[in-house]
């Protein structure tokens, strides 16, 4: 490591104040977490790259930032998980560091701060490529359980979160990670299988239904079509962009029907929640029209399905 | 993601053997670990960027996703604890995934495998920067006890595992991890410090004198020269090459010197154990030659020193 790099990881350490979880943190080789729950330890992990999942401009370096924690804090939401502590290992442009390696510390600090999560270690790296954030986050598992993909069962209701589509005109950087909805839903109904929507809205059902071997009937005019979405005017629909644009960082989940139903009467969140389909013994995908026609619908995206 | 990743994570889980402490691995959003030691969780995060730790050639792939478990591997073996899962997010340029991405991931399994490490999860993507590997380890305390930087006492004996020096020429790439002497040796005597040399002996001997609040005397005829240092022949002498290269991850570390005395008269690990120095209340690092003269030594590498 070179001095400068010595110096941004003291400056991080400065603004790292304690957190009851953790032991050992910024200063070690490793960090030291305890009093977990005793149901184990969660570990999400998921990089950003400069290019691909962000550009600096429409991103500023702190949105850059907060993207690559929000997006670990929705793989612990998806699992019903509670985060604990952030690591964060990072490859800063050497033209770029300085005041732009602050501002991206900072956007992964304020959004951390939200969620209670400790900044507990990582890794600072200066180098001639673009910029690479990779973000660890340990959780722990609220009540004993964490929820997985393998659980839906045929009957099931599946139940979103949000609206979807055309994220990429803005949500895709500034999204709410849903960790307080999960455990809202998952302290309220036995929740049976739960993902967070980052491939697309078909994608990620896709691996719940690949994960519990089942299919799934989906009701057209039931998907909730965000605003972005409806308002995009180009080749494709709104319903297409709601059902295969990536990164609206939803939960996408199922639960049986008299949950469904007690969820939908008396919704414990502030997001909208709604009621898009129905899991299904049939091992395929289909979405029913407002005609009540049904097509097949498929992981690859909205070219192939449509 | 698109297919081919789909495809080259499943390819990775169909590697996958089953591990005691991995109730939930690829798969789901994340990873559960269970039945850590009550001590707690620990969690080591290190990036390796192709370019900066290493190139292709001379490197290959498989060596590169060696190198990148490998490091944390050091850095959990620093803290005197057991590796138990491994988890790697990866960005591979574009021109090279297929069979280049399969032997990236073969060097980063073998390895695993050799120190019984589950790869427990991750994430893949596809770029037009340079390979990065960002790898993210959950180890568990040995004993209920894990070692830290802030332990060192004046009067504690400083001794190192194996040589140091040059490491570029070749050993950077294929070190072996001191996970096991690092284990063996908490087993039979008190580690007061310790840490993994990875900026390079003196750097690296500043962070124990500093997070310990003590300074240090290093003997010069003591510190053990590796045959590259020796025969590279370059401007610098072999004992600078030693003192400050970096990279050579070996274990340094502090203990009283009656178990000083026990560990050099009895050493418990095949590799060269080397009483190199003493800690002192001083504040200053020292390095004493042959002849008795004492020169101060700097963080900031050779060329400041000498």
């Amino acid at each position: 490591m070179t001095d400068s790099e010595f110096a941004f990881i003291d400056w991080i350490r400065s603004r790292t104040a304690a957190h009851a979880n953790v032991a050992l943190g910024i200063g070690d080789d490793a960090a030291l977490l305890q009093n977990l729950d005793e149901a184990g330890c969660l570990v999400a992990v998921d990089m950003v790259l400069e290019g691909v999942h962000f550009a600096i401009p429409p991103a500023t370096p702190r949105l850059a930032g907060r993207k690559a924690l929000a997006v670990n804090l929705s793989d612990v939401a998806a699992m019903a998980a509670r985060p604990i502590a952030a690591f964060t290992s990072v490859a800063f442009p050497r033209s770029r560091q300085g005041e732009f390696a602050r501002e991206v510390q900072a956007g992964i600090e304020e959004l951390a701060a939200e969620f209670s999560t400790a900044i507990a270690g990582g890794d600072t790296n200066a180098w001639d490529g673009p910029l690479v954030i990779s973000v660890t986050v340990i959780g722990e598992a609220a009540g004993g359980r964490v929820v997985g993909r393998s659980g839906a069962r045929p009957g099931d209701w599946i139940l979103t979160t949000g609206e979807f589509g055309a994220s990429l005109i803005g949500k895709h950087l500034e999204f709410q990670p849903r960790v307080r909805e999960s455990l809202l839903l998952h302290e309220l109904a036995s929740l049976h299988a739960m993902i967070d929507v980052s491939d697309g809205l078909v994608a990620d059902l896709q691996h719940i239904l690949e994960e519990s071997d089942v299919g799934a009937v989906l009701q057209e005019d039931a998907i909730p079509v965000s605003e972005a979405a409806r308002g995009i005017g180009d080749a494709r629909t709104p319903l297409e962009h709601a059902l295969y644009d990536g990164e609206d960082f939803e939960l996408l989940l199922t639960v049986d029907a008299a949950d469904g139903r007690k969820l939908l009467a008396n919704p414990p969140v502030e997001v909208k929640l709604s009621h898009i389909g129905e899991i299904t013994d049939s091992r395929i995908c289909e979405l029913v029209d407002c005609a009540n026609n049904r097509k097949p619908l498929q992981r690859g995206g909205w070219e192939h399905a449509f």
